[in-house]
């Protein structure tokens, strides 16, 4: 297996194809500089299968900090322009995919580190939701709040036995960003089991994720997950690329549309969320109880 | 079981800080003044675990007229000011739910009674659909048209067997208007059983209902089902209601958008389809059949 | 079975009180002018029933070009007004019930006849979306990509054992139209299968089909099929159809809302594509290795 990128010349227009077709975005400021070198993620590419696969590496629990979502969403845009053809998003750890945002910097934070930390997971969803690549989530470890963010917004779920997966911002007092309920209404086959499981911050086993539709697929070792992540790519033709791209952001559009209108909106509620005495005092004692367990 | 309502400090802002999201609706008249007493409700709460069960109680057949649908609208509005954590919505009848909207006020009625009908149904659903509150219908008889619109409103149904559950509207020359459509996908698993349901005026029995999904869990006592519907408001953990009830708003936010743009409209189709006489003469005969039954 | 229609009273008045709902198109021209004679369908109606026939019959595939899908679409509109009840779309062939788009017209073509042939799909595909009919699609053979078009447009699908079915227009390069994919996310239970399916042209058995949802039902004969398509349209209560037709319009009118809105562009990417020089190399190979199968 090679460190970067090949050419894969029945797909190389995919891009300059795609593109005039994304929806224009607002420019948000992320917090890092795109010209850092990558500290928390590791990129390799298999130059034969046109396949990159993006391993997570924040330990302990990959929680997503300004700096490691702009690195996700910088490797995504990367792979694109490289016109590779497809995604395997996995962690490092042998127990943790992803605990979700990392709350230590929503505590005390001072309003532009808030709106640096949101920005950055609207631009990451953002990213990862419409890009033309073929993504696969391969969930080897809990998946949590953003950790199943990433999960949904992806278009293949191939999850490890025995680790959890949910959205559970409500647990922590926050309200489910819309474009996260609309993500996970895309991936659920009922809305009705959706809403139940979005109000009540519900948290699936595997086993009961993969009976309710929220992952496709379970694998027994992360070996055993690769090849599935690659036979699910491989269902794609390589000729229809294009084609499959196009259809994949129209199939997304009105979603992304939605959270266009709704992103500064989004952002206030976040905002005026974790501003409050309130939440911030439930902030303390949440991070001392984590301290407390370790 | 005490009669009246305690105040829950860990929700008691639940509704200052839900209201600002909600969507501002036009002011349309209730027929009747909100200082009259309950007349055909029935209203407890248990101090203990801010539970409320409100009780219909219009015999025979809990059939929807303007002042009825006023009261119940006007107690869930109340319950939410007092900051009550859960409703659960039942009938004082052993046979009958809500049989739906009282066709006699339909039949040789001017334009200001159609029209106080109708925004009654339409108040008492947008009302009942976007409530913060956690709402619960134990069907305990049948629920047919109107009947059904409390049930698929709610965000669990626990049916006793043996009852019948539908949205018939077709049946009297109804066209099924578009909120009562959208909130009754929002339930169904498939809109191709949906849409067939809707259209054709589906009449489901109890298990089938199960079955299907339109109603959540069968219970063989109304006993059974009340433990059943607090072991529902139990699952949401008292924490997380306020952010539980922004989640909820946001996922059932564009549903209500709609309702707001399309409101007059639909007062509209009601109205015109009310006036022809090829329907006030189908009425006059249908509600004829319906005494005869008696 | 009597070839042409009678007048159903009961529903006599169906088309006028329907039309004023009907969304407003921009007039686009279609290839072929309204007084030709049928050439390539078939139309039987039983005057007992209310039960027309129209049988696609464009040998050896039904391909559909721009004067078949006038056709199609002008009997469709002639059922309309003279109050017939409910429509079964079948094929002649054995075989066939339609391989789609004829891309022999695409090959070479200008941009006039291009034009033409998708807009004639477009039209087509809004008037059988969107008819007050019972629309039922027999499918008695394969159905690819503009035949599964056919079908899902239609409110329900019977198919003979054996065939194939799907949409797989990103196999021949092209995008899934928005409105063909919000059709089929009408159909498919699950959002997130519709994805996989359309962004890689899966292409199902009869049996696959049912098992997913594609169709509602199986027929080991094309006699039972249409037993079974009366059944269907006999599912309809007579004297509910006009309340019936405005409930499925409603149903359907945000789909037909989008499409409006999107028309022009969807055209524009369909001709864009068409006319890179890459597509018409590969309709030229493909079309020579169909000659080659013959």
């Amino acid at each position: 297996m090679a460190t970067r990128i090949i050419h894969l010349p029945k797909y190389s227009r995919l891009s300059c194809l795609v593109k005039p077709l994304t929806i224009s975005a607002r420019t948000f400021a992320t917090a890092t500089a795109s010209t850092n070198p990558p500290q928390f993620t590791t990129l390799s590419v298999d130059d034969r299968t046109g396949i990159a696969t993006l391993t997570l590496n924040r330990p302990p629990a990959n929680a997503l900090n300004a700096l490691f979502m702009g690195e996700i969403q910088r490797s995504i845009t990367d792979l694109e322009k490289e016109n590779c053809r497809g995604l395997i998003l996995t962690s490092s750890s042998q127990r943790i995919f992803s605990a979700g945002l990392d709350l230590k910097e929503c505590y005390k934070a001072d309003v532009a580190s808030l709106e640096g930390l949101w920005c950055a997971l609207q631009n990451l969803w953002r990213t990862l939701f419409s890009t033309p690549l073929i993504t696969v989530a391969l969930i080897n470890g809990h998946a949590i709040a953003g950790g199943c963010m990433l999960a949904v917004s992806s278009e293949y779920r191939i999850m490890l036995p025995n680790f959890k997966i949910g959205v559970n911002e409500t647990m922590v007092g926050l309200a489910v960003p819309s474009w996260l309920m609309d993500t996970y209404i895309n991936i659920m086959p009922s809305r009705r089991i959706a809403e139940w499981d979005l109000t009540s911050s519900r948290i699936y086993s595997s086993e009961s994720a993969l009976k309710a539709g929220l992952v496709d697929e379970l694998a027994s070792s992360k070996e055993e997950a690769l090849q599935k992540s690659a036979a699910f790519i491989d269902s794609f033709s390589k000729r229809t690329l294009m084609a499959r791209a196009i259809t994949k952001q129209q199939f997304r559009a009105e979603i992304l549309r939605n959270f266009e209108q709704n992103r500064q909106h989004d952002l206030d509620i976040y905002l005026s969320t974790m501003q409050k005495p309130s939440m911030q005092e439930f902030l303390g004692e949440y991070l001392q109880s984590l301290d407390a367990k370790k």
